[in-house]
């Protein structure tokens, strides 16, 4: 036996849930974890995890983490939550961390944000990307990227209804990578990310990649702290938690 | 005015129609565009079509052809069927073709079939490939596969239920792609296709790669002419029609 720190890495499809955080009333992917970790221990579990991902948000790595009393291993308890868990939430691996080991202390994570740039939309990425048929400028969304690097106050890139102690993030990197077939990927990598952050980011990069905003225009709306100077606001299905680092 | 031949290029998710065909009382893919084209054009048509997918199946490019006296342009036909069509059903394109054209007589057809081949199904590709955990020996699959190629009685690859004239075809080629994720593509190349014949072709491949069949064996199963020999039945939901060709 002896007391266990298990760590999930956890990959889902968010589009049928009410995001990952549990909540009376809605199905959301930690609810679902801990319904099936109720059957495996049959005793209640409480996840920590990285990140409280929005409804309709996707993960190919979000990380949670708990503690029991167990003999059970690794092997087996990933194999019995999958065989338990619906089709759109994976679990992709499970390992026994160190003691001191807590899931929602992350150093750093990155975001990925799928945009869609085509003039008919594919039948195969509803809900996984973000569909702009319209003529996009990706050489000025980088330059306008390039202001959002570094530690700043994101409180213009913040949506309304978060209490957090400071609206100070580092963004370590944004990287565009436009693919042959006109989908493109934001990589946002950085310390920590406010409410929406990533969304409202991508939504203003977009303004700025169709020209109604112009890409030195960033500093000024980081100045602002007003998030009424920023863009619209990213849809959901795009976006997608990629990894999460801990010291 | 004047008689247009229009010429459509069809992409679609098959997960929640019971298949390309028009039928009684269940949701079709034909159906689905029929009723826009009865919206537009505020008259009854009927499309003749390269293949009938089975539910489930998706296609890339299937190839659509109705005649119609009108004075509407190929760009217009298509942003408005685009715009009454669900998310899961795109006009690729529309142009206009010569008179004798019929989207029936293609001469051949290029399917895909997709395996995922992971210990752990990914939350993204349920519905969309035919998730395998066993180890699968892609060097006996790709021997196995060579006995295919060419003009054949494929009466034990055929599925009960149809009525064809003959059962011999010409396979051109088949490809199989082993992808650093452990996806797997195996394209089927052919001058045409008996009912199910990719399914129960890939089914007997997997079938050989688990060990089951030897690869040899394909030889004898084509000279059956015996669907019982043949292995299993892949699912409908790995399956794509990625190209027609015309003369």
């Amino acid at each position: 036996m002896g007391m266990k720190n298990f760590k999930l890495i956890i990959s889902y499809d968010g589009t049928n849930y009410h995001g990952w955080q549990v909540q009376d009333n809605a199905l959301s992917i930690q609810g679902k974890i801990e319904e099936s970790l109720l059957t495996v221990f049959n005793t209640p579990i409480r996840l920590r995890y990285s990140s409280r991902t929005d409804a309709g948000v996707h993960a190919y790595y979000q990380v949670a983490s708990f503690k029991i009393e167990t003999s059970m291993n690794e092997e087996n308890l990933k194999l019995a939550l999958n065989s338990m868990l619906p089709q759109d939430i994976a679990i992709v691996s499970v390992s026994i961390a160190p003691d001191e080991f807590d899931a929602r202390r992350s150093v750093r994570k990155i975001y990925k944000y799928v945009i869609e740039n085509t003039s008919t939309r594919s039948p195969f990425s509803f809900n996984r990307a973000w569909w702009l048929p319209y003529k996009l400028d990706f050489a000025v969304m980088f330059k306008a990227s390039r202001f959002l690097i570094g530690t700043h106050d994101f409180k213009a890139f913040m949506s309304h209804g978060s209490d957090v102690k400071t609206t100070v993030r580092n963004i370590y990197d944004v990287n565009i990578t436009v693919c042959t077939d006109n989908i493109i990927f934001i990589h946002i990598n950085a310390d920590g990310f406010l409410k929406q952050m990533v969304r409202n980011i991508v939504g203003t990069l977009v303004d700025v990649a169709r020209g109604y905003i112009e890409p030195e225009k960033i500093k000024d709306i980081l100045g602002s702290e007003d998030r009424r100077t920023a863009g619209v606001t990213a849809p959901a299905c795009g976006l997608y938690l990629e990894q999460v680092f801990y010291e």
